[in-house]
C-alpha cells in the first residue's frame, strides 16, 4: 500500500514547505512538518517508507478514509463536466447534494446554505439567527471550538480565542455539562444534566432572554474533549430555546455525517435544532465544503427579504459532487451502522479495557468512532497529565506519549491532556485493534508521568 | 459546444434547487435561478440549448474560462493520488503552489497562508496585522468589498455591510480616489490623487496613527466599480503606512492573477504591500482556494510565536494542484500578456467607441480584462441610471438592460448602475467583439432611460 521510499523527493517537498508555506496555529520556525507521500483507507505514509495508522482522520474529516475510489471517481467526473459555476445558478451537483443532505438532517431542516467550511457555516448561522430574531446576543459554551473567523473565534471556548478576543459585543459563554470535571459539583449524570440546564436558564434570565438571538452548541463537543452530553440535556436546551424564542444552532461540523454512529449527533438525542452547521464529513474533506441546514421557520424569514450573506463558492459543484458520492457510499456501505457497531463492540470495550490497566487514563468517553481518553497525573485528584494549554517542557508528558505512538506506527490526535480516538468511520475491526495495541504501548509511556509511577 | 437540449433534466435540477438550495444575498422566493447544463471556455449553456457568452467569469473567478483541459487533468490526477490531507503536514501540491505563488507576488511576499477563499484571506490578514503591530484599528475604503464573514463584512464599504453592521470596534472607513464622482471635488487625476492622499493622512492623524494596525485596500476596487487608482496613489498609501508603522494589506482577491493584465494589480503601480490577499483567479475558481502572501517582516513575527489562526483545509491538496496547473497554463499560454493586449487593443478602444454612441454610458474605465461602464440618466449631471442600492421598480432600467443582453446571448455582470466587462482572461478577440456587439444593442435599451431619450 505504500510507494517506494523516495527521500530525495520528500526533502524537496519539505524544503519548499519550509520556504513558502505558512502553517495554521504555529510558530513557523518551531514546527517540523512531516512530508506525506501518499494515503489510502486508514493509513498514510511518508517518503522514507514509514506507514502510519491514522487515528486522527486528518482533523477529523476523512470519515471515509483516504482515497475512497467512488468519491475520487465522482470528483474526476465532475471535473470533466463542470468543475465550477457561480452560486446564483441552479447546478445539478449542487441541487442533488442539497437534496441528499436535507433528506438526512433531522426535522424540517430542509434548506441548505453551502459554505467552504465549518467556520463560515457558523458565521452564517449566527447571521441568520440575528436577522430572524432581531436580537444580537449569542451564547456559546466554554470548552468548545467553532472556527477561526471573527464571529466564530469569539464564540469559541478554548485558548485559540484569546489572541483574537477583541471583546466582541454580544458573545456570552456558559458552562456545558462535563461530569468528569463538573462545573456544577454534580455526582452523577442526572444531576449534571439538571444543574447544567439550571445554570443555562439562570444565565439566559440574567442576560435577558429577549436580547439573545441564539445558543450555539456542539451536539457533542469535539476538539474540546468529546463530552457526550447526558441524556436529556440537548432536549432541555431545546425546550429553553422554545420557551424564550431563541434560535438553537447545533454545530455538527465535527460530529456530523456518521462520526457518532448516527448521521448526526443530534439524532442520538432526538433533538431538532433550528439551524445545524456541518462541514468535514459531508464529503470526507475531499473538497472544501461546509454549510448550514435551515428550518422552515427561518427559511421563511428570508423568503421575501434578502438574506444578507453569501460567498463566491457557495455550493461549489466539485465539492457538492464529492458530497453526493460520499452520501451514496455511506448508504451503500453502511458506514453509519459500521461506526455505531465499532463504538459498541470495539472502541468502547477496547478503550475501557486500556483504562483499567493504565493509571494515566482518567476517563474514557465517546460514541461511534468519536472517543476521548482523559490523561491524568493522578486518578484520584484527576489532575491533568499536563496543565491547561501547556507548551514546551510543561507539555513533555503528552509529547512523549505522542512520540511513542508514532514510533509504533500510530498517528494520534492529541489536544492538551487528551488523546482522541477518531479514525475514519470505515476503519476495519482489525485495523482498530492494531491501533488499540499501539495505543496500549504508548499509554505505558504516559503512565511513567503519573503519581502511580 | 452545447449539449442536446434536455428541458426535463433542467426542470429536475431547478426543482431540487428551489426545494433545497438556499442562495447567497437573495430573497429565496423572489429569485429564479437559471439551470446551467454545461460550460466551456467563455461560454455556458442551459438545458433549453441556449448558449451565453459569459462576461462575468462567474463572479470574476474563471480567469482561464470554463473547463480548461490542463487544469481539469491536474484536478483529476491529484484526486487519484492524494485528494486531501491535513494542514500540519508538508504535501507536494501545497508546497509547489506556495512556491509558484511566492515567485510571482511582488517584493518579499514569500510565505503563503492558504485559506478556502477571499473572505477568510482578509480575516487572517487583519489578524496578522493586529498581532504584528499590537494595534487594533483597521481602515478600509467606502466603495469596497472584502467578504462576508464578521471581520471582512465590517471592512466592506457597500450596502451588504448594513444588515451585518454590529458597529465592530476598530473599523474606520475612508474615501478612496474616484475622479468621476470625486469625494474631493477634484478636476483631474493628479488633483484627485493628491487630495485622496491628504484625506487619508488627515484621517490617520485624527484617528491616531499609533492605534491603527492596517489599511486594507483593493489595489483596484472590484465589485464596487473597478476604479483604477490614479498614478501615485498606491505608492502614496505605501509611504503613509511606512511613515506611521501601519501594515498595508492589498486585497487582490478579484484583481489578482492576470485580471488587470499583470500578475497582480499592485504590479501596475510598482507597489509592494506587507500582506496581499488572493483567491478566485489563483486557480480560476476550479476548487475553493484563497490565501495571504506574507512579507518577511510579518513572517518573522510568527517565527517563534504561534500564529493564532488556522483552518482545517488550509492548503487543500486538490485546490493547490489546481493552482499549480493554473499558474503553469497562464505562463505557457501567455494569459497575462493576452489580458493586457485585450485591454489595450480590444476592450479599451471598443468600450470607448460604445460610450461615444450611447448617452447612457457616463464613463468607461478599467484595464486588462477588468472594465466598468458607469450608466447614467444624464451625462452632464452624472445622475446614475438607477439610485444607489435600488431594488424593484427603481431598478427597472438596469433590469431591462440586463434582460436585453441575455436575449442577445450575453450574460452581463450588473451591480447597481454599472455593468462590468469581466470575461475570462482567455477570451479570444473574436469572442470579445461578439460580446461588444451584444453590449452595443443592450445599451440601446439603457439609452431609453436617459434624459437624451
Amino acid at each position: 500500500m505504500t510507494a517506494q521510499p523516495n527521500p530525495r523527493a520528500g526533502a524537496a517537498v519539505k524544503a519548499a514547505d519550509r520556504a513558502h508555506v505558512f502553517h495554521s496555529w504555529s510558530a513557523q520556525e518551531l514546527i517540523d512538518p512531516l512530508a506525506v507521500a501518499g494515503a489510502e483507507g486508514s493509513y498514510f505514509w511518508d517518503y522514507e517508507g514509514r506507514r502510519y495508522l491514522d487515528f486522527t482522520s486528518g482533523l477529523v474529516f476523512t470519515n471515509l478514509g483516504y482515497q475512497h475510489p467512488k468519491v475520487v471517481a465522482a470528483i474526476q467526473e465532475q471535473a470533466a463536466t463542470l468543475t465550477t459555476f457561480a452560486p446564483a445558478f441552479a447546478v445539478e451537483a449542487r441541487s442533488e447534494a442539497a437534496r441528499l443532505i436535507a433528506e438526512r438532517t433531522p426535522g424540517d431542516l430542509d434548506k441548505i446554505f453551502f459554505t467552504n467550511g465549518g467556520t463560515e457555516a457558523v458565521e452564517h448561522a449566527v447571521r441568520m439567527a440575528r436577522v430572524h430574531t432581531g436580537r444580537q446576543k449569542v451564547l456559546s459554551a466554554y470548552r468548545s471550538y467553532h472556527g477561526a473567523t471573527a464571529a466564530s473565534i469569539h464564540l469559541t471556548g478554548d485558548p485559540r480565542r484569546w489572541a483574537n478576543d477583541t471583546g466582541a459585543a454580544g458573545v456570552v459563554h456558559f458552562w456545558a455539562p462535563f461530569l468528569y470535571r463538573s462545573p456544577f459539583h454534580a455526582e452523577n449524570e442526572r444531576q449534571e444534566c439538571e444543574r447544567a440546564l439550571q445554570h443555562l436558564e439562570d444565565t439566559l434570565v440574567f442576560e435577558g432572554p429577549a436580547t439573545i438571538a441564539a445558543i450555539v452548541l456542539e451536539s457533542v463537543p469535539g476538539t474540546a474533549g468529546i463530552m457526550v452530553p447526558p441524556p436529556g440535556y440537548l432536549a432541555g436546551v431545546r425546550a429553553l430555546c422554545d420557551r424564550y424564542g431563541i434560535v438553537l444552532v447545533l454545530d455538527e461540523v465535527m460530529a456530523g455525517f456518521g462520526r457518532t454512529g448516527r448521521w448526526f449527533a443530534a439524532d442520538l438525542f432526538g433533538v431538532t435544532p433550528d439551524l445545524m452547521t456541518f462541514a468535514k464529513g459531508v464529503n470526507s474533506g475531499y473538497v472544501p465544503l461546509g454549510g448550514v441546514a435551515i428550518s422552515g421557520a427561518i427559511a421563511e424569514t428570508f423568503a421575501r427579504r434578502p438574506y444578507p450573506g453569501g460567498l463566491t463558492y457557495s455550493g461549489h459543484p466539485l465539492a457538492c459532487a464529492a458530497a453526493v458520492a460520499t452520501i451514496h457510499v455511506m448508504e451503500e456501505e453502511g458506514v453509519v451502522e459500521h461506526a455505531a457497531r465499532l463504538g459498541e463492540e470495539v472502541f468502547g470495550p477496547g478503550l475501557r479495557e486500556l483504562a483499567e490497566r493504565h493509571p494515566s487514563v482518567g476517563e474514557v468517553r465517546g460514541t461511534g468512532v468519536f472517543w476521548a481518553l482523559e490523561l491524568v497525573r493522578d486518578r484520584e485528584t484527576r489532575e491533568p497529565l499536563v496543565p491547561y494549554n501547556a507548551t514546551g517542557e510543561d507539555n513533555a508528558p503528552m509529547a512523549a506519549f505522542a512520540a511513542a505512538a508514532k514510533e509504533r506506527g500510530l498517528w494520534p490526535f492529541v489536544n492538551m491532556n487528551r488523546t482522541h480516538v477518531v479514525p475514519p468511520c470505515t476503519i476495519t475491526e482489525a485495523e482498530a485493534k492494531e491501533g488499540l495495541a499501539a495505543l496500549d504501548e504508548a499509554l505505558s509511556v504516559a503512565d511513567r508521568h503519573t503519581t502511580a509511577a
